[in-house]
């Protein structure tokens, strides 16, 4: 069997003129990073064009630790769209550089539904998490530098420090580190760490910023800390948004570049889905939606976490709405979530597919509570039985809800023609804007019950200690009008990893809370929530090589 | 009096396609970066033509703390040899990007010898700092990730790590940390640090590498640390060197940008001249000879630490020789030598001028022992008197060197046709290739001897007795055949940067040594040296801003 490096590099690409050619780009808009990748400016981005456009979101079942293909589906789906004749644009998230040299595997679809150049898209790509990663260490170097001057300063108590630097890379020694040791010349030495790039706020502000103002004005109000007297102090009391949004000058624009089939995909961004927003940029995706006339995207890990996000934040924060929600569910989750064990999910089992159905009814009663058309997209493996996929697709029509076979993975976007068939029937009822699970007026503590109660299915959302006190100082300090970001497993619709399928009578326990108050958002944190990965004993970079002619081997 | 922002900004600059095409480069051949950027394969270089290109090395007396305008000087001089004829190009260093958020001022050439886009060059440009501050990084997780293994591992014993993390960016508080903290989930502790990217090793080790082939085995080379029992460890001992070349696939790449009279300059590398050996990368320099008939080239600070590595280090490494040296002289640092105050440098006085010549003296014997040609380019200052200018000029022909005035800044090439005629002239006189300070085979202490009599005028080399015992164990290992890479003040030819002119009777002490056994150097340790900067008090960046067009203010 091919990998999918393989199968990427036996397709040559097009120029991605060509590509850009069929949305109707002219080429003296293009500013190219080789000839496969080009980013696209702001301009592009119409009004009135995105009202007209449908907006297609893929997310997905609670998933095993695999995944269960909501990239792949994704990038199939718009390949699909455009086998069928519609005019269709993917777009998703720009993957991290760290995982890649921890555990094999990319992160730009699958098989026959990937994005191109796959190498490039999986290293630095267009630089983009580069400057975030600059960004956000500018701000930090510029608090130390603050605390460490003797007068003119503003006074930060430096054990009250939130921002931590960021890199790229699964580094678990730098999770938590004492800087700034060595005597005067090293500054003051404090407690801090490094997340890696793609859980830093600058990336969550990034993906929700309208335009370079919207940017500056979002970084500005970044709560950094608290002065000894224990006033909260802000980015933009370091003057640093000005540089700091210099620095993502060119990050701030969407990346073009190509399906295999040739088809455009816009690549941009790539927040967290635990403690961020986990999906792509709103530049990316208004600008898909200015473009074309059916955009896919998608939301990290499950419904639970990806789909409300995506709706009560990104969307709500952003004036979208989506036409169609796509869940991935595949015979495998599902059978997992029916207690067959891990490691014999390829053998035929359909008492625990059965068992494992009300994770999707779960997930299906979510979607519903915003008021949108959904279509179950049976994400197709090759260990699937046939009466595996028949039942799955008889429970669906007996529950009333359109489901496709997708296979998108085995054959590209003739694998998800039905699937696209059954996408554009859905969007052509028109939906009303979504619904959301919450208001803003609503306060923190409602926000959070309506969220773990309408989609997870919990009981209470119990508050430690510490977490009612952080509740009340934020509030105090004016935050009470954020969305909640909640911060979760995403193994478990609940917050212990353990529970499977669809649990009952849990509650949700709020450890603590951080505050995104540039990009906006409080984020209630339940259980341990891993902002820097770390490396196995075995990385993968091990296998990685280039020879004498600069070809890659052993990525992915 | 315009910035120099502004005066790159009133340019419009040609599609790099039309720059390319001067050098005769094919538009399939350029991977563009935007329209005036662009990446150049490395089959662009070519032995044969090589051997006929004339190298023209760009260095400098003792600079004042300003730098006396190297760059600029190199870049007017590629103009003025394309203004005279000349099928010429100018190859230098890339800006680190840390120093444009502390004090004001870019480095890519300033006034009217300029090359653009200037802030791309000075911001991210085309991602190779972050390459390779990536790949530098990944050892570091992979050394870190090597000792916490309980079993499998190096047996790396974690205070011998010498391999820092670095980050491109001016950030004290990362000079000196410990990292590891929080227990089993973060590793071991250890105390290390940060260098600032251009002090990185793989930066040195990607400016001197010939291919993919030589960048594997200097990385693979790397000497990380030792074993519980005193053996040395190396990168390739955790297989690193393959998954890090990957990273550094598109930075090994020169890059082709152009200057603001529309002549093409490629920027490629930028090693610290301190601690490595300050210049571009090899293949960027053969690269350029292999498109142009005349290469202007420069190496950091002044000539007692630039040129002499430029030659001993790179050019022996390279198999490469320079037709003729351009020694850049100011009156104005010719007076800080002659004991004229700092802030009193732009009043004429002919007395602190003279008593400043033996500076100069110093480094035309200095280059005369490499035996080649030297020209000595009187880089103008508005606040220059005309009897000062003439001084110096009568005093240079006394010597019998000659000497052009260089007016680059005011006047772009046109201000260095002069110049460009004088070097045009030196280059054509054939010299033979340069004569080494030193011998490889000379032992470490001799070849530190001969560099500190030979270019910095010294009488003896004391070494500390800590590196006494470096130096016994690194000959031991069998490092003794490498280069020395002395690392010692730029502000003056002795080891103190408080004696300035021509310092006589001084001996200079070596305190430690470092070992860059991937790049292939040793490096001697004369006096503090800073490798991680940090921001003044009052940052650069507060004044730094974009507005909603994405207009940049602020920047140098």
């Amino acid at each position: 069997m091919k990998t999918d490096l393989e199968i990427s590099q036996s397709v040559v690409a097009k120029h991605i003129r060509d590509i850009a050619e069929k949305l109707d780009i002219p080429e003296n808009q293009l500013e190219y990073y080789g000839t496969n990748k080009a980013k696209l400016p702001l301009s592009l981005i119409k009004k009135e064009k995105i009202k007209d456009a449908n907006l297609i979101l893929v997310t997905a079942i609670t998933p095993t630790p695999a995944g269960e293909g909501k990239t792949t589906t994704s990038i199939g789906l718009g390949d699909g769209l455009n086998r069928i004749g519609k005019k269709a644009l993917t777009v998703i998230r720009e993957p991290s550089l760290g995982p890649v040299f921890g555990i094999k595997g990319g992160a730009a679809g699958g098989g026959w539904s990937q994005v191109i150049p796959m190498v490039d898209i999986n290293l630095h790509f267009t630089g983009d998490f580069s400057a975030i990663e600059k960004a956000n260490n500018l701000l930090a170097a510029l608090i130390d530098n603050n605390i460490r001057a003797q007068k003119d300063n503003l006074g930060i108590d430096p054990r009250t420090v939130l921002w931590k630097r960021c890199m790229d890379m699964n580094d678990r020694s730098l999770r938590e580190i004492i800087s700034g040791l060595g005597g005067k010349a090293g500054g003051l030495p404090r407690e801090t760490g490094f997340n890696i790039t793609a859980a830093s706020e600058i990336m969550a502000i990034l993906c929700l910023s309208e335009n370079f103002e919207d940017l500056k004005t979002r970084i500005g109000n970044i709560y950094i800390g608290d002065t000894w007297e224990g006033k909260p102090v802000h980015a933009r009391e370091l003057n640093a948004e000005g540089a700091m949004a210099v620095l993502l000058k060119d990050a701030i624009k969407p990346n073009l570049v190509q399906t295999l089939e040739g088809n455009p995909a816009l690549i941009h961004g790539g927040p967290f889905a635990n403690i961020a927003q986990g999906t792509n940029s709103v530049l990316a995706t208004k600008m898909g939606m200015s473009l074309a006339n059916y955009v896919v995207t998608e939301a990290g890990f499950g419904a639970d976490l990806g789909a409300e996000k995506f709706l009560n934040i990104k969307c709500r924060s952003a004036g979208l709405s989506p036409k169609a929600v796509v869940l991935v569910a595949t015979i495998r989750a599902l059978k997992y979530h029916g207690g067959k064990a891990l490691d014999a999910l390829t053998e035929p089992d359909t008492e625990a597919l059965q068992a494992g159905f009300p994770n999707l009814e779960r997930h299906l009663a979510s979607l519903k509570s915003f008021g949108l058309p959904v279509v179950v997209s049976l994400n197709r493996f090759s260990s699937d039985a046939p009466e595996e996929l028949e039942l799955l697709q008889a429970h669906c029509k007996a529950l009333d809800v359109p489901v496709a076979l997708s296979e998108g993975w085995a054959k590209g976007g003739e694998g998800c023609t039905a699937l696209a068939e059954a996408v554009v029937a859905a969007a052509d009822k028109d939906a009303k804007p979504f619904t959301p699970t919450y208001n803003l007026e609503d306060s923190i503590r409602e926000k959070m019950e309506k969220v773990c109660r309408t989609i997870y299915g919990a009981k209470h959302v119990i508050l430690s200690n510490k977490a009612n006190s952080q509740l009340r100082r934020f509030e105090t300090l004016g935050y009470g009008q954020l969305p909640v970001c909640m911060a979760k497993t995403q193994k478990s619709l609940s917050d212990d990893e353990k529970k499977l399928g669809r649990p009952e009578n849990f509650d949700i326990n709020i450890r603590e809370f951080e505050i995104a108050a540039g990009a906006g958002f409080i984020i209630p944190i339940a259980g341990n929530i891993l902002r820097m990965p770390g490396l196995p004993l075995r990385p993968a970079s091990e296998q990685i090589d280039v020879d004498s002619q600069g070809n890659i081997k052993g990525l992915f």
